[in-house]
């Protein structure tokens, strides 16, 4: 018996450059799961309309929150994610994988058979699930594994929303920075996705929703308010929508605002451009006095004891 | 949350009868994952040749080991293996499903789906992997969640060989029938595979070698004979072959041979046929004495009690 571990993430461009988004973003975006919109419509409006342009108005958000010591924060987490858990399970091989960029969610499927592991835990370090992008991590392993020679015992971690510790560890950031300053209310944004997924069973909303409900009965004396951010295209996406709730809040009252996004475990750029930066903006704009983002889970130990606890053996 | 299990064993005949054997066969045999063989040879082999001959044949066959009370052993056992387990975890909800009948794995998992389970266990009947039984399986439930809108928390398991409790399970039944008669041998015999499988990569002759060791391990006084049975077809196969093993061992000086086959986890036609039936006539014929074949897992409570610890919780 050999275990093993993989933990998969979206992915990153390689530099924060236009050259280094095209291909980038023409995987993602290219991705069905993510634009579901038929290929005769979708490929000339991607080709055409979008990776001329997106590619450098994207470089130049990726550069605001590229760190010149470790280069992009999603891979730089997502490694140390997996170092870090290495390190707590020294008989198991951990690897990192990304859905759009290396390496890639295949290759390393291929070493851990080449490396003869019996036992794979596979984790999409999403906690809540979509189609949008737990499917996409489905979609690789399922097609990596039909029709081969030899499958191992598999543990397939598709959401974990409901973990106890997950909630724990949300909740117990909230209350230690409520208890720092006298915050007026709490966001928790998700990221979004188009309407249209979840009627077609999408169960992502359920499971936000959820989240809140659980993070809230954690937290009674917290107002908390549930949005989503990160929209994209023409579509009709899950509401409300992070930005405009909170252009609003200031004339309503809500100066001091603090902001989570449980959605994502791995800083990246909805957390450090889209909230970070850009809401900030937003936020202080109509008049917001004290703005405060909660950092992603990303390397700490709490969090690494987690994605050990639901790697747990399959045998 | 909401938590489900899935037994999956190969099938049966809906009866023993060349009408019911013919669509089951063909099922059975048309699998790439059984026989490799190119379509182009070996459907005119098997539509020519095989199909017209075989379903009357193995009709007779299955007529010998067909329960008047419950019909197909192999469809009676895994069906009393899900109610049992079902008995011991009242809240999870239980099924199970056939590679070659009904039920229909994809149909099974369709109910899963329906009955919105979150946390899904797929157990593979077969304690060693093969690609000819366990990725036929794997096939199916890799076929059904690709390009799925929703994939469940999954733990999928492909081997159990290694388990200390499946080992403990089989070594008492052995010693417990050891202690009755002065045995001479025990044959532990696997259910073959072409050799050619496993030069390109099936795991599975070492998987039964490793049980065998094992098992031989638990049992340091028993002299034991590691076998492959139901060979089929001109290839070459795993050997020693268990029926020509059987035949030499009365002028050998075995004439009391205990016999256990723990590729099998219920009883079916090649433990109540080929076994119980055929093989005692080789070996009583060539002069032996006493001849055992032990069960199956069958309804063993301790078996049902594995199952559970095999499903234990994915999150």
């Amino acid at each position: 018996m050999k275990k093993g571990i993989l933990l998969i993430n979206l992915g990153t461009p390689k530099s924060p450059t236009a050259k280094h988004l095209r291909p980038y973003l023409r995987r993602f975006l290219g991705d069905k799961r993510v634009i579901a919109t038929p290929d005769v419509i979708w490929k000339p409006v991607l080709e055409l309309m979008i990776l001329p342009r997106r590619p450098k108005f994207s470089a130049q958000m990726y550069k605001k929150i590229w760190s010149a010591e470790y280069g992009s924060p999603l891979a730089y987490y997502t490694k140390r994610q997996a170092e870090l858990l290495q390190a707590l399970v020294p008989d198991t091989v951990v690897k990192y994988a990304f859905s759009y960029s290396e390496p890639d969610i295949s290759q390393v499927l291929a070493e851990f058979e080449a490396q003869k592991v019996t036992e794979l835990c596979i984790i999409a370090l999403y906690p809540q699930y979509s189609t949008t992008t737990v499917g996409s991590v489905s979609d690789d392993v399922m097609r990596f594994y039909h029709k081969r020679t030899y499958v191992p015992n598999l543990k397939f971690v598709t959401s974990f929303y409901e973990n106890e510790t997950y909630l724990k560890l949300l909740a117990d950031k909230i209350k230690e920075y409520w208890s720092k300053k006298a915050y007026d209310k709490l966001i928790i944004s998700y990221h979004g996705i188009p309407e249209s997924y979840v009627k077609k069973g999408d169960p992502y909303q359920a499971q936000c929703e959820e989240t809140t409900a659980k993070l809230q009965a954690m937290l009674p004396d917290i107002e908390i308010l549930h949005t989503y951010q990160s929209k994209f295209g023409p579509a009709k996406w899950l509401e409300p929508a992070t930005d405009e709730t909170i252009k609003h809040l200031p004339k309503q009252g809500c100066k001091k605002l603090l902001v989570i996004s449980p959605s994502f475990v791995a800083d990246c750029l909805e957390t450090l451009y889209e909230l970070e930066l850009e809401n900030r903006v937003y936020f202080e704009q109509a008049g917001g006095e004290c703005y405060d983002v909660i950092p992603c889970l990303n390397a700490d130990p709490e969090f690494i004891e987690l994605l050990k606890d639901l790697s747990e053996a399959v045998t």
